[in-house]
């Protein structure tokens, strides 16, 4: 499906009605640090955020507005601080924060989301904040997703955006997104931070569904560090501009396109993340087949791509398969029948089989080292004891990782 | 208790009617790969082993022997392969293996324990364990437990080894004991392979349950990497040469007395353990305080030691509490009340509190760098919710874990 009616056009500004800004405004030292994305007429959004039990200030204030159920008009994102772990005085920030954009941009503060990224413990610097907003109106343009994809970025590498182009009937429908990720990448709402805009016109509750079923596919099967952030934040944004008409249940029409569109947006922007994980030199897929249940081979794939020990070899080019049987061992699915699984090491350097039913089969090593030579490196895993299947995304580990770690705050 | 009573003497082989001996057999290049504990006259033993559903075919040799309760003899131990997903032929290695020993020493098969570690996948080479084990008559003696720890290393960088003596009413009883780490380590039996003798008198389903008791305090309480391994073993054995009365039960004289004295070893290899993880520049306690449940505190403990953003900062000596109470907060403990933790870190150059009621104090962060610039860390976390504590040990996280572990089956 992907091939043949969705069309790339662009970023999160390429949907009309959407506006957005990003610059610096002094979080940082230097980078882009502050956007807003903002649809003036209003939109019906829906989120999922992070099941941490600490959970930022902004993330509380946004769960609340879910609660409300109303359009929103903007979303305002800062980077270089989390504004988590800020007690009462983090919450009264978060909604300065939307009360002043509410101001600025002539909108009620309820119509105001609030997103933060950053240090964990350091509360937001107000004056900053409000000397942002007040440059907003200003700079606010129908052409700036990709300064508002790099405004939202910490760690990251390269800036994570896409947008594209389908059909529902003769209405032609577009959905734009940016993301960031990097660090604290596991699967449990997995990014830090995405924000998806579309013209398509869906009920709020139909919306909201689905967004939660699609994470569950594609952000919550990567992981970079095992960390799940206190921030982790995905919105999307629905102003109906596309004339569609309304998606209200499952079996609407349009329902299925729009699905796809959502969930071919969230697989991008997933893989993109997990291909920018913090010290990355390559992109791992691990695809697990014929497991006795989803679950089990969800649970095989997380702990194979969770492991620090898999992932250290895929950085070596080391043909360890024993780590990658291991990590299935521990991984807590109900059925591992060791003598039924196979492995095999792929890129498009080639295939090598590396362990049959359980036990090591010779290899050629050099043909692995090839293999693994590659940047773009999937994992095969043959449970061979049922028919479920399930995909996880994640990076190699690598020096790196640690020196970016090591001394992050300063 | 430990000033008072328990002495510290040396090791396994400080323990009467126990002989052992370690040397280089050819399963590695060059370091000793090959180790024996004997006991003549035979020895009551209990056993934990890995709950990785992947198990090597020694453990699961000794799990079959566990089932048969009669005293044994003797435990051979190679390190250089781990005879894990080797198929049929693994098990039929180790029963050779113990065939051989039994042969050489005189006694019966199953008397004879097998331990494998190392490289996942690699068949055992059986003319090197055959070659070996008739070396192993000549090479026992009284004094050479030393040789045994050495034997039994991979990457660790130092020997793991203790043994101390106390008194159940007017007899004299001895333990000692083994160990070896490094990589693969987490809490599911946490050590690779560990080794405690001792003369005490003690019925073997007594000492099995204490055993597993013990273990969930000591050595499932440390973490290196959250890697699981396929060949965890901890084995003790108790020849009764002490002349204590038997310890048939809970209310027996001496189990207390008994019970200590295996903690305090157990407690101590583990934390040796930690202490020389994979690349470790530091050793970390962490410390849960005031938490609703034991459960919740131990899950506490754990996610905190095992993430790898709160072990780089460790690496980096960065006072980085945000990422302690992520850990907190995404560990799964039933109650974390955000607003009630406190976090201090702490070493002998002092103590810091960080977090306070769930928000940042202001901290010196020169007296931080002085307090995290020591080897022994601890990071105290006081959930003001409850009064169940915890206690897990860690390393941290550097550079040279990744290098270890990128290459290391060559």
């Amino acid at each position: 499906m992907r091939a043949e009616y969705i069309k790339k056009i662009g970023c999160i500004t390429a949907v009309q009605g959407f506006k957005a800004c990003g610059f610096h405004a002094g979080f940082k030292k230097r980078r882009k640090d502050f956007a807003v994305i903002c649809c003036p007429t209003g939109a019906t959004w829906a989120g999922v955020f992070t099941r941490n039990a600490v959970k930022a200030a902004p993330v509380k204030y946004d769960i609340e507005r879910l609660a409300d159920k109303n359009p929103i008009r903007a979303i305002v994102i800062n980077s270089g601080s989390a504004n988590a772990c800020t007690g009462e005085q983090g919450m009264k920030d978060a909604r300065a924060t939307a009360v002043l954009t509410a101001n600025t941009l002539g909108c009620e503060a309820n119509e105001v989301l609030v997103s933060s990224t950053g240090v964990i413990g350091m509360p937001i610097n107000m004056n900053t904040m409000e000397k942002a907003i007040k440059k907003t109106l200003l700079a606010l343009n129908d052409d700036a997703g990709d300064e508002a994809a790099e405004a939202i970025l910490t760690t990251d590498t390269f800036v994570k955006k896409n947008s594209f182009e389908f059909f529902i009937g003769d209405k032609k429908v577009r959905i734009g997104g940016i993301a960031k990720g990097s660090g604290m990448i596991h699967p449990n709402m997995g990014t830090m931070l995405a924000y998806i805009t579309t013209d398509a016109s869906i009920a709020q509750d139909v919306l909201q569904r689905m967004l939660a079923e699609v994470t569950d596919k594609t952000f919550n099967c990567i992981t970079v560090d095992g960390d799940t952030s206190t921030n982790d934040t995905l919105i999307i944004m629905a102003n109906g501009m596309a004339g569609n008409p309304l998606i209200e249940n499952e079996e609407s029409e349009g329902y299925e396109q729009f699905y796809n569109a959502l969930e071919e947006m969230c697989r991008y922007l997933a893989q993109q993340i997990a291909r920018d994980g913090e010290g990355a030199t390559k992109f791992i897929e691990v695809i697990v087949s014929n497991a006795a249940s989803t679950e089990d081979a969800v649970k095989i794939g997380k702990s194979v791509a969770s492991s620090n020990l898999v992932k250290t070899a895929m950085f070596g080019k080391d043909a360890n398969w024993g780590r990658v049987i291991c990590a299935i061992g521990y991984s807590g699915a109900k059925t591992v029948l060791e003598e039924n699984i196979d492995i095999v090491f792929s890129s498009e350097a080639g295939d090598i089989i590396v362990c049959q039913q359980g036990t090591d089969v010779p290899f050629d090593e050099k043909l692995a080292k090839k293999i693994l030579d590659k940047k773009d490196i999937t994992i095969l895993i043959n449970m061979n004891c049922g028919d479920k299947s399930a995909k996880v995304w994640t990076c190699d580990f690598s020096y790196d990782y640690v020196k970016i770690n090591a001394d992050y705050r300063s």
